[in-house]
């Protein structure tokens, strides 16, 4: 599989990821009547349903990380080299910011919108860490335990992550910064990134490690 | 399998399909109390669940295109000849004229209406085609990558596309056609079906280009 | 496995079927404020996930019909005999009725309760005729073509077929029995029960025509 | 696999599951606007979606109990020794605990509450003990027929209990002490545990009973 290929699986998915996220925060939000709960849901059953199928059907391709901090991850397990890591969050930060421009278009907005949502302080930042640490700790073990299931684990930990973080668990730096260029439900005012990236790359990390302390050499491997 | 077994799986499946989708959203609207984002959740969960439902048990028998625009990226394909192709987009727009008729009728309603929703203008155009685009996508990505999980990656990927496509994913010809035919949550008015069709098959072609270029001859298979 | 085996099992798993059909809708009905979406959402939630999982784990004990209509084809199709099919059928009656009384119990209200919710007429009587159809032609087929998934086939359509059948597809005369012993949400009047069975059995029989017509003797079967 | 990698698993499991049912509780309720059934729809989906991938990943490692009931009925069947069963109780319990002050923190209140939900009465234990006999349910019988589908049966059933006990399902002797540390929509008086805690190891003994009569040693197995 050439590079180039592999970078458009990035982009690609990661395009239809945003448009998906911030599409039906639009669409839940015009139809909900302000109740956001019922936006939440159909939200997060949105996000999981895309990501069981880009995961599956990209996944071949790229291996479907979607996300600087799994991109990160798998560098340093030595999966990829740094060079096509760097490009892959390219691709992705690209394909992210094209996405969210997408769903504007669909639900014929101003392609470009600067986030206003306040995101903020310790509490927010400890749902991200939280909610990135579960999302790379269940694509490490799920990577050893049983990898023909992923996309549908991934689907299941970002449904229940969206709700039980504080931060509805965004878990993934180039969705970070892309979700700043929407004023709609799933926006993040711009002064805010930062501060969710890091705390993301060190769930990120501290899922690392301790996946690695969980599972010894030993471990049996299961191949359904 | 006969060429008749098969359309009669391409009439009872978009058939079925037809009264799910118009009889879901009747139900949804009558008991919501207004709130279209609970009706629209019940719709696609619905929806989701008879997809893979009929995919799954009628794929063995024709396919389970229960959709033009499907049978014609597969005749392009070459995996069905032109007088089957059309033999096929017969058999499914009868199945979803009579699709929707059957959840008139079980609703008591009047068996023909004429639907009076508008739904125009280039965001909804530009919907329709990103919906039919991701669809075929995953078809066409998911018969090289996972064959089996078919059935669920469609559902799963309807489910999104309800919400976050502003035209709330229609992807399908024939089912564009049929839902002229109510005057119900699912309705579309007659005057905008054509549009509806052409940006579906705009976005369908797309796909098959999209997905040639993403593939190589040398993409390894997963048999799972 | 000994008959008195099965009879446990069809007995245990139509009382849980029943307890959760019937728990969950009192449930919702007790939380929803009156709307009746959300209070159909988690009973049709609910019920697929009660169904997915006895057809799992007693599917291989009895086959899990739990459901006179489905005994009924399978004894049509020589599955089992006529009089095996009359104890099944006596053992999910069972089941059914004490599964209505553990739910009033579990929410301390009177066993035994007679239903006083009207469900009557043609559109009625279509609804439970298609319900029971699908349900059927999903199992039949299913067997034929994908045997391990029928515990996900059937749960996914009893989710969709709650929502497009204007009667909340009860399709099935052991639950339309017991559900006659219920004035909560789910309940049905006793003098509406011998219709809804008629029909149930008349969708059951056609069901087992049409899968007949559609299959021939060559179809290549999954074993997936 | 070592003791400790096993206690890990157990505590940082069950630390995770309890994070998700607390805190998707409390955002529920912060956005359904006193619509509780959409709060537990969240709450139900959220929880099922954390057990179907923390059982998948942790599975290999501990076994993935996460519930004190859970192991004493595999001490019961010799699948552990006496010594270490105590002592995924206490990883058990002491992940619990964590996960609750974890939500806490994540949605910024105080980490140490004492609950005040009154949860009390027959039906109440009623309920508690037909949950947990569910789920021992569940666990016995898929372990013997379907292994690999255990975490989806798991999340499958436990979505199912939330709505159709009257008590929500805790079904679980870690969670119920863990949650009477909550003031949140999931909390429960400390009055009223221990009761909770019988009924629910009332409930998985019977389970266990039932599940040896339901089963000779003929049963065929299925190993798909």
């Amino acid at each position: 599989m050439s590079l180039l290929r592999k970078l458009a699986a990035e982009l690609l998915g990661t395009m239809l990821l945003l448009s998906c996220v911030v599409g039906s925060g639009i669409m839940g939000t015009q139809l909900s009547q302000g109740n956001d709960a019922i936006a939440l849901l159909a939200n997060a059953g949105a996000t999981a349903g895309i990501l069981y199928l880009l995961i599956t059907v990209l996944g071949p391709v790229s291996g479907a990380h979607f996300n600087p901090a799994v991109t990160l991850v798998m560098r340093l397990r030595g999966d990829l080299g740094t060079k096509e890591s760097a490009s892959y969050v390219a691709a992705q930060l690209i394909g992210a910011m094209a996405g969210v421009m997408l769903a504007h278009a669909m639900f014929d907005q101003h392609l470009v919108q600067i986030g206003t949502r306040v995101r903020t302080g310790p509490a927010q930042w400890l749902s991200e860490g939280i909610a990135t640490f579960g999302l790379v700790l269940t694509i490490v073990l799920g990577l050893r335990f049983r990898q023909s299931a992923i996309p549908a684990l991934v689907a299941s930990y970002i449904f229940a992550a969206y709700w039980f973080t504080a931060s509805t668990s965004f878990a993934n730096p180039a969705v970070t910064v892309a979700r700043a260029l929407t004023k709609s439900f799933a926006g993040i005012r711009p002064d805010d990134v930062l501060a969710f990236v890091a705390a993301q790359c060190a769930g990120a990390l501290l899922a690392w490690v301790a996946s690695s302390l969980l599972l010894d050499s030993e471990t049996r491997r299961e191949t359904v």
